[in-house]
């Protein structure tokens, strides 16, 4: 039997803002099925990628990246909020509604030997995944491909990545905002 | 063939403050074979459990205890700082060095029918730790077990812990601070 994700994804109405419907996952990830649903069918979508590394963006990322890289037997690397991670860094900046925003990786981790599979929770407007792309193919490897658990269509972000040239899953789609 | 965790741990020193040797465990989840035992140790240790849910606190708990609830079949409870769960939370307060912190996690997912797992990557004072279980067991779970990826046994958590009747599994040990 299929398991029905997107009935297992929360909306709550005026998070965190008024008019805004937000999409939550954790009542996805506290199903064992949803999860481990969810992880499966991101990790089989991608298991003939030969994908050394899967990168994840803090912090939700991080719970649906480490399931993935777990299960297709590959490296886990965070992509983090600035001054977050101990070692050398190398930083992305981008644009959010007001102001700029700046995410790390940890420099010498990636280069031209290796294929990245970016997992984040969601794409919305699409501006963290297109800095992660960014970010990951200055190391010089692959990242071609990305998987989200929900994509929100009417906002572009889907359409801006493969503008860029990548590959893009998502398990679930809500329309509007 | 057996895995070094250990020595896939990369040692920062004096960060985040002088002094203070920093374990470092993304060189360990960008290897591969490293992730994979951790998250294979972690859960052959507890198949036997029966745990419907593992708990992992944010950030780099999520990255560990996304991979084991994985491989248990359970369900992922994210424990967030303050004011990051969009839904209803309870919260449980800690000391810290400096002041007090708190964190939460959503109300009404665990009830006296839940047993759950608590991981972390690193167990130093136990603050966090002992706020976690705490949180955990006022649901009416069970939350008699935790397991950390590096234990520093000279700063007395798993200790606290123990006291607190929670057994500890641990990884790693590095003496000292």
């Amino acid at each position: 039997m299929s398991v029905d994700l997107k009935s297992l994804v929360r909306t709550i109405p005026d998070y965190p803002k008024k008019g805004i419907l937000f999409r939550d996952i954790t009542t996805l990830i506290e199903d064992p099925k949803g999860f481990r649903e969810s992880i499966r069918r991101i990790a089989d979508a991608h298991r003939d990628g030969a994908f050394t590394h899967v990168a994840g963006i803090e912090a939700r990322g991080f719970i649906f990246g480490a399931g993935v890289a777990i299960e297709l037997g590959a490296g886990f690397v965070p992509i983090r909020k600035r001054g977050k991670l101990p070692g050398e860094t190398i930083g992305q900046n981008y644009v959010l509604e007001y102001g700029v925003d700046t995410i790390e990786i940890h420099a010498n981790v990636l280069n031209a030997n290796h294929r990245v599979l970016l997992v984040d929770d969601l794409i919305a407007t699409g501006g963290t995944a297109i800095a992660a792309i960014s970010l990951l193919r200055r190391t010089g490897a692959v990242a071609d491909d990305a998987a989200f658990v929900i994509d929100l269509p009417d906002l572009g972000g889907a359409d801006k990545l493969r503008a860029e040239n990548v590959n893009i899953q998502a398990l679930i789609e809500f329309a509007g905002h």
